[in-house]
């Protein structure tokens, strides 16, 4: 499987750094170094701090804006230094570089990825279809490899070397599986209900869930959070009432509130329960 | 009129929607991937959620460091989805991308623009002596324009192919007027006080008012804020006492207190009213 | 002494202007409007305000990941408008820019700088085997200097003509000495002990110290901070109990707690005193 090569090549990077972290910008310098025509977009870097499967979503939510070739690079990495393996995935659209911890599961197809189970993490899924490598090679990787820096030391270095035309058969070798999250989708309950939760809350406050909006064909819905009921949809911001339940821009439902933030106002965190129940059509 | 290109072509991005967030990235991933060699520039992208005016300010700040040709895209956007219209303005100098609420008022000579008042918003004012367009060409957007990110489905992509060398006259129809807020100056009074506000306050404290240096060509001064009494102007931080008035960067009068936050010290927030008496000169 | 140029030329900004400061995308554009192929990197804009000595160890630890031929830009200014005098430094690695008040130390051999002594500030080193300027030549600033903005008004530009293929005889005239900050390493007590302290703190509220380990030759130690003692090393945030003292990415001691904030929980701020009493070997 190759991948179209962008010109100049792109790289993006996601992390739990923090913004203005200067962890980001020895990642930049190192990539530069190796790749001085790559272009680096910052995805963030406001990922909370050791939240994978948060990082993981937001991941999945803005690949679609790239074009084919991108080179993502995702360093939410708790374990690193321990037997985690550091990957490369090439999806034939993009390639994916980062730990074996489930935060690269937006290169795996949904159809091999576990089904939807609340509280679930990250489990073993084939390498199918796809090529996934073990970065194990020293040669690519910077000449001292820290035991917690491998964003720095690993990672930046591989992305770059890529970016200049290396593929993944150059940096390292085949596995056979790697860890990936549940589908970011409800689960239908026997009543018909959907069950799903939040997953993530932006700088506004819009609760965003893990209910596809291409899973209601329904006209309408309620959906319950936080023990409020809201009906839906509303299509923006200044449809209907105050709280709003819309179909947000990446497919899935989220809960807002107009000039205002609603998780606060709804007491919601990432993870809270949230069901909604399909009217019936008339 | 045309604008001169800038080669590479630059665009600037402001937005409220947070420091690193995915939002913004995404912004960028449509950018480049219709002109990769675009360089984009991030403003700020801390405006205060829905903070129309203070980002109107902040961008009539900043543009005089970019040169001719350089691609303003704002987005502050509490109408987004609704009739409020997409647009972009043609200054000669720089293009403008956003929505018509106020946003660009940079955009607009201060001759157009409304005359000074307190608490006033945005008002409509004639597209004289100037290009602007209604961005009513779908073939332009995104395939799917979401109705809650025209950011990323209407405004990213318009930027992009303005940058790639289209023009106004391809990407939208003449519209006669547009919204822009009043002048950010202070108003004189009868005694000859000037009387303005907090317009924004920085990441120091420094209280930024609409007074302007211009407007004051007495020596001294004694400007009143927050029930307190200041004597300037000072030229640095270092003059004077702790408290020091001084003319910012941008020309504005400011409050800034030495090696602390003045706006916490002081209790000031935006908005709240600022008077200044000029002293008689010998 | 001449440094080698990159191609395209890298600038890097580390500033106390806040994340997402509008004061940053003003240098940009000076920078960008003189130099457009110029590539600018943001170390960081998070330096906590007018914190100088954070401002400079921070930038010691990033700018080996940078190659050879960097710009590097610093702005950490309360002196601004005042006699302290804008310079720039050209080590043959790197050129630096910014005020005379420390910030730039990196620049300066260890073997020029003061001694470490606890709650020193910066002191005057000569300025040998290396070239430094003072920036006094107006032709090269922008137009108008303000005289609380130098990162505009000076040192924007004149880093842009050093990218732009100006050296350092065109820009300025040969100053005698510099100010540096006392060497980061920790200070040998009769009894054996190294006494140091927390120098900065990252966004996992991993505390970094100025102990260096390879000041630290025994097999292992005991570190005392806040009260608390630790025995040390352990090599990764996974390695022994919650609490775990480590040799950081950087090459200092790092006393940090798995999934948690270890300076949150033991109270830890910035200049705290640390000591560490290496293990007799066996």
């Amino acid at each position: 499987v190759n991948v179209v090569r962008q010109s100049p090549p792109l790289i993006t990077l996601l992390t739990d750094f923090g913004e203005g972290s200067p962890y980001v910008a020895a990642m930049k310098g190192v990539i530069l170094g190796i790749c001085p025509q790559a272009i680096i977009v910052d995805i963030t870097h406001a990922i909370r701090p050791q939240a994978v499967e948060e990082g993981a979503f937001i991941l999945s939510t803005v690949i679609s804006s790239f074009s084919r070739g991108a080179i993502h690079v995702a360093v939410v990495d708790p374990g690193v230094g321990t037997s985690r393996l550091p990957i490369a995935i090439n999806t034939g659209d993009a390639v994916f570089v980062g730990p074996d911890n489930g935060l690269l599961s937006a290169a795996i197809p949904d159809a091999l990825r576990p089904e939807a189970r609340a509280g679930a993490g990250p489990a073993p899924v084939a390498a199918i279809a796809m090529r996934t490598i073990h970065l194990d090679r020293p040669a690519y990787h910077r000449p001292q490899v820290s035991a917690t820096f491998h964003g720095r030391d690993i990672f930046a270095p591989v992305a770059a070397r890529l970016a200049a035309g290396l593929t993944l058969d150059d940096l390292g070798s085949p596995v056979e599986s790697v860890l990936a999250f549940p589908v970011w989708c409800a689960q239908r309950a026997a009543d018909g209900s959907l069950r799903g939760r939040a997953i993530t809350i932006d700088h506004f406050g819009n609760v965003i869930t893990t209910i596809r909006a291409i899973d209601l064909p329904d006209a309408s819905f309620t959906l319950e959070i936080a023990g409020r009921e809201f009906n839906g949809p509303q299509s923006t911001y200044q449809d209907g009432p105050d709280d709003v339940v819309y179909t947000g821009s990446s497919g899935y439902l989220e809960v807002g509130l107009r000039n205002g933030n609603a998780a606060e106002a709804l007491g919601v965190a990432v993870n809270d329960p949230v069901r909604v129940r399909p009217h019936h059509n008339p």
